[in-house]
């Protein structure tokens, strides 16, 4: 799978692939991805990407010439989607990202300053995604985003031990709690269930803890979430404990 | 303002706030950023930063002792928040954001792997952030996330052409659509209300594309916000005109 980043700061992606399962990635040949200089799919002597706004207001806007330009230049004749980063867009989440992961090739427009010209956005962006509800100083810290959340469903990508199956939002519930050596550190103790050596209680108990941590800070998760009878009888459970304490 | 990252991967910062206003902003000196190698905080030989989990589990967890002890040495006897960032955190946005603008130094440790011991997360680490509804290959690029959209309400950082003011999600919208030259590209054209030299016209034209966007891609922000009644007005006129296309 190949990302196509389109960026007016190409230098800012020099180390930020370096480490990881992404760089392991790149250097298998799983993934590719290329970092474009939006300055080069310009004409004019002073490779000029913005303009002022039409309309008066402070601030500039990302012309379209050179962004088309680039798109055309870079889409391949592959299952390709055009994106273009901006607080406007659809708000990015695992679902998306697994979507994004069966394209071959993934262009992302980075956008700044005051905005992209909308003709972008109308007439060339396949989608206009956002990865939350904050404003960033551009796209490119958005972009780096996609690309490591997109290249973990990407088959090959994500190791056995490092493996999707464990991780939070893709069972929906946010994680259990997990512990490592030493069994007591300062005084905190490992909980001693995990030293019972009886799996069946373990799964139950990591089971009930992760949906006492969603339904704690996160319940809009579980509304949309099938529950089984174990995780309906647990929540139960919590839910009288909680009163209780 | 002083940001500390803790990271096992430092290497992944190089070159992620070279550009744009960050970088300005920490060559005025307003902000401060120290990215720490948590290896650094190992007292073994093998600087081991994780371990098997308790209880039978793949993958690794990141220690307490040498995040303890990273977090301990870094603070600072002034206002200071410790924050991990992970998929189990409270959903980043901004206020959040604006709210950890309000603190002298803010700590980042970045989750890797499996996790990081519990006990990390339950006595040293004062809010734990996630970035949205994904997961990440770590926390690096989501401590680089936050840094950027908590510089942004650092006084002094984002400069008058780059106000805060029309921002997305500060006014509780997304924003309307923006336009540059050329007027004509391809046969897309500027809205000719932009050319009526109407400020007032085009000023209600831009809430009501603001509005329109926000009700077709998250009709949730409507939700929570007050609306004036100008708003309320241009919103029965917009979902008319949607009834009759």
């Amino acid at each position: 799978m190949r990302f196509d980043i389109i960026t007016i700061f190409p230098r800012m992606f020099d180390s930020i692939f370096s480490a990881g399962v992404v760089k392991k990635a790149v250097e298998k040949g799983i993934i590719e991805i290329k970092i474009h200089d939006l300055r080069d799919f310009t004409t004019d002597k002073h490779r000029q990407v913005d303009d002022r706004p039409y309309g008066g207001l402070e601030g500039m806007v990302l012309k379209p010439e050179p962004i088309f330009r680039a798109v055309e230049e870079i889409r391949q004749p592959v299952e390709s989607l055009t994106c273009l980063l901006s607080p406007q867009g659809k708000t990015f989440n695992s679902a998306l990202a697994e979507k994004l992961a069966g394209y071959q090739q993934v262009i992302l427009i980075c956008g700044r300053y005051e905005g992209v010209d909308e003709r972008v956005i109308e007439h060339l962006v396949d989608e206009e995604i956002s990865i939350g509800d904050y404003v960033l100083t551009g796209g490119e810290l958005a972009a780096a985003v996609v690309v490591d959340a997109v290249s973990r469903f990407v088959p090959g990508v994500v190791g056995k031990e490092e493996s999707v199956r464990h991780d939070s939002f893709t069972e929906g519930l946010l994680d259990f709690p997990q512990y490592t050596r030493p069994r007591d550190f300062r005084g905190y103790r490992v909980p001693s269930v995990l030293f019972s050596g009886d799996h069946k209680k373990i799964a139950r108990w990591r089971l009930k803890k992760a949906l006492e941590k969603t339904l704690v800070r996160r319940p809009d998760l579980l509304k949309t979430r099938k529950l089984s009878s174990e995780e309906e009888e647990l929540l139960i459970e919590i839910q009288k404990e909680r009163k209780e304490s």
